[in-house]
């Protein structure tokens, strides 16, 4: 079953606020099996609230709306959607007594502008807004059913949830099941090439892609006459994207790429420790983001100065001026100084050039060591990145991490 | 003049992404003179593709839109946008020659799905991509001139930037001027109630307010007859602006709050050291991420393990056993450890329970101790942050790089 979003508000249109509620409004549908076909926010203006509400009104069965309910003179929402089904307004006591009594309590006194918050389109039935003034309302415009809320996200989320969900949950059985995986080593092309078939074998299913950089997330959706019938072929569908991926899906749903190592570092029983110049800090916060990284993670210097890697970590000084910090050699005495000092299992290392200067011929900006030392032995690699200082940071680290799994969790 | 911005992707409709692409462009063009009416979400079907392009080009002089010009079968834009135009695709060889450059750049090998990202509307104006692989082009569609851009924020950005505000720039002259503040300390309600009565104070002058967690930036925008006479009011109404928050803003427009520290270190010529424990190296990233932090940053050690906080930073182990590694006397050593294994000049340290467990009646979740060494005195401060986990790391983080500049800067 369609559903549209419609938001109100000068504010959101000339972006002074980032609409929040859309995306809520959107996700919360979507899981009550609705699909949505159109988010659209408008400025407050008379003439394009009406038009935009019959409009969705004749393309969609249910429009889910928020804003333009204030006092104030720009909230033209309840105005324009009566002009919309061509009723007039009308003024509703109790809920007028009942932002009074609001007043009240809060120990002001309602002005006569507050007073319009208790007008509605005839025939509306009104939906009542315990943690705010203004209440909402449902309308029926044709074959559609239209609900109006406040745009204050607090009071927009319970009236959804008490109001507006019980109204529509009969409406739209659940038909559909989605699976999400989540893949790093590939570009988005390629992965799409891996899977060039999967909808056409599954029939139902739909194959979507989103790049989290630099990961790849797959969502295999499916659709069917139930969702029992369309989570079995979402579910077959997944087996054989799995095995078309093996190689690059590290986790589902909502685990993260240092989640899903730290899990496995901590169920191996394994303690790490990390020592970063380039990444400044990067791959012990995105290990650390996530709960329990006290279970395995011992340390994480960042040596940004040479005099803190020879300091701290023990590099020889002739390695740092021999070779230069952004060397082989110093990622390997780096690794191996932070293992030693920190008593840990395994040690990751990583020393580069993330820019957008300290670049040279010989070692240009991305260039990146990346050394794991554990049970004995060290292994270097040696990396090229391009993109922006943020970006070769994040490739770094995500490298460095992958590089931990290679060489001791594999 | 009027504009809309149009976003295509089924993730955004599935409320999956909050669609921070249509505030920005919103925001941008609202800055180039532009009356933004409308921002429209579809979903990617081909069919309501067509169908709002072709509205959207009646109703509006511009129309900028972002998505759906990926490699993968979902990414549907431009066969849409040819056939809302009426005209074939036509392959344009530059564009597929300069894929191809980006792909052996690389050292990947182009696939056939990226041959697609070369096609376009017949007579489209193709705009490059200096940053990614999907050029965008620009269409004219009766009276409507109308722009499609990659939906990867930095991608589109930067194709904003360099290729429609040129095109844009004479169809809507500037009669506005916006300057933004940066503040840090305050909750948006009372940053709001600090500057009640500005606008009236200043006709023209509208203030708006944006939450960037824990930050909330300022804008003063002004409208005038010239862009001169909107900046001339824009600036006064600016001073009072900040008179009144003095003591909170800590910048202007895309200044950051580590990279102003960080600028203010780097001019005094101190050299700083970190000791992070329950922040988890958030403090070293934020103020890595500014390009030069080697300039003043020795070295960032995040002492998860109590073994750590000993063997690197040489806390007693006493001092952990007696009053606990989240404690005054921890984080005072923690600081004074690390200044004299980097020899650094000021040292901050940060240790608490960040959550969600590990929080005691003693010291819940959100407790944080925070500490300065410099010259010879150590400050050492107590706070409780609430939220979640991410939210306590963050204002841990921004409350210790405040300690810094309380003691060290000012």
């Amino acid at each position: 079953m369609t559903c549209a979003v419609l938001c109100i508000g000068t504010e959101l249109t000339r972006g002074e606020l980032v609409n929040t509620n859309a995306a809520w409004l959107a996700s919360a549908l979507t899981d009550e099996g609705f699909e949505v076909v159109e988010d659209v926010v408008i400025d407050d203006d008379r003439a394009r609230i009406v038009a935009t509400v019959q409009r969705l009104a004749k393309q969609v069965r249910v429009v889910v709306c928020t804003g333009g309910l204030g006092p104030t003179t720009d909230d033209l929402t309840t105005e324009a959607v009566a002009a919309a089904m061509g009723v007039p307004l009308v003024r509703d006591d109790p809920s007028l007594e009942a932002i009074r009594r609001r007043f009240e309590k809060a120990g002001r006194t309602m002005t006569a502008s507050n007073a319009k918050q208790a007008d509605f389109p005839e025939g509306a039935e009104i939906l009542p807004n315990p943690v705010g003034t203004a209440p909402g309302f449902a309308i029926t415009l044709g074959e559609c059913l239209a609900f109006f809320m406040p745009g204050v996200p607090r009071e927009m989320k319970r009236m959804f949830d008490d109001q507006i969900v019980p109204r529509v949950r009969s409406l739209a059985p659940r038909t559909s099941y989605q699976l999400r995986l989540r893949t790093y080593g590939l570009p988005e092309s390629a992965v799409g090439e891996r899977l060039a078939g999967v909808e056409a074998a599954y029939p139902g299913v739909t194959v979507g892609y989103r790049a989290h950089f630099p990961e790849i997330e797959v969502k295999v959706l499916a659709r069917g006459a139930s969702e029992a019938v369309a989570r079995d072929v979402c579910e077959r569908a997944t087996v054989d994207v799995k095995s078309r991926l093996a190689d690059v899906i590290y986790g589902e749903g909502e685990e993260t790429f240092a989640g899903v190592l730290g899990r496995q570092l901590r169920t191996k029983g394994y303690t790490l420790a990390i020592a970063e110049s380039c990444t400044g800090g990067l791959v012990g916060h995105m290990l650390t983001r996530e709960p329990g990284a006290s279970d395995f993670l011992l340390v994480d210097a960042v040596t940004y100065a040479n005099s803190a890697k020879t300091r701290i970590l023990g590099v020889e000084e002739d390695a740092l001026r021999g070779h230069g910090a952004v060397s082989p050699e110093v990622a390997a005495a780096m690794a191996e100084g932070v293992k030693r000092v920190s008593g840990a299992d395994i040690a990751l290392a990583l020393t580069g050039v993330a820019g957008p200067t300290g670049g040279s011929d010989d070692k240009p900006v991305g260039t990146v060591f990346i050394a794991v030392a554990a049970a004995g032995a060290t292994t270097v690699k040696q990396r090229h990145f391009s993109g922006d200082r943020h970006q070769i940071q994040t490739l770094a680290a995500y490298a460095g991490l992958h590089l931990v799994r290679q060489v001791c969790l594999v």
